[in-house]
């Protein structure tokens, strides 16, 4: 895949507890909140190529959701609950890990449309501690979330 | 009831995020852990009187609960995963309001054994913000939280 600068993401630490990536995608803020919020379409880029169980999507205010990546490492499950959801500007919800049951983070997406056809959303992880997020910062984070928005590109792609 | 030291609780704010409350029951440490992770007594102390319905408790790191207090003023739902079960000694968990949807926060408690048939738990509440760690000071938390512990003060000296 060749790089562009549409398809770099920044990632920033604001605060000892918080991280913010920033990433363009080209494509409307209508459809990047369809990929985002369609479960069916949420499957196809957020494992990355790999198979993305929706076991529980109740996409509203105080509704849980849970997701099983299956990939050749086994399976991993995430879940939470939704804080927050603004359609087309915002969505505001925790997400744990089942590897660190206990520890969830607060995960926060803002859509922006940038009028030119293009959009981008501003995603903020916070966490309850220093530790916390230094171990999500470690964890390899940054490399599949580079993947799984390659991955979105080329979804975006297909729905144009 | 009369009040008597034994009875008192202290509750600090040892960070701008935190809240720490102790109290010490007249109880040996095995029975203390006993009303908090049985969920037949839990039950029983938790309400203040009020019922309660342990809908899921799966007391292991990683398990999930969920309690619904029924009151006069309606029904209450709170939830939360196990971060740590150390047996007598620490309960760490996370601990969210249906009301306050994807605002958890993490509860701790420890049991120190005071080696005279008395037992002291500290409880440590932490949020991610000030302002939620307010919310909660100002939701009257303490009040009720006097009114649990009574009740299981009665609950202790029935189990003798």
């Amino acid at each position: 895949m060749s790089a562009t600068t549409q398809t770099q993401h920044s990632m920033t630490t604001p605060g000892d507890r918080t991280i913010q990536v920033e990433r363009i995608f080209n494509a409307t803020r209508e459809r990047v909140w369809k990929a985002y919020t369609d479960p069916k379409l949420l499957a196809q880029w957020w494992g990355r190529g790999n198979q993305v169980d929706i076991e529980r999507y109740e996409f509203e205010k105080g509704g849980h959701y849970r997701f099983v990546e299956h990939s050749d490492h086994g399976s991993h499950g995430f879940e939470g609950r939704y804080r927050e959801i603004t359609p087309m500007e915002r969505i505001s919800m925790t997400f744990e890990w089942d590897g660190m049951p206990g520890y969830p983070c607060v995960s926060t997406a803002e859509f922006h449309d940038l009028g030119d056809g293009r959009t981008k959303v501003v995603s903020t992880l916070q966490f309850y501690t220093p530790e916390e997020r230094d171990g999500m910062l470690h964890s390899g984070m940054e490399g599949g979330m580079a993947q799984s928005y390659a991955a979105l590109d080329a979804l975006l792609a297909r729905m144009s």
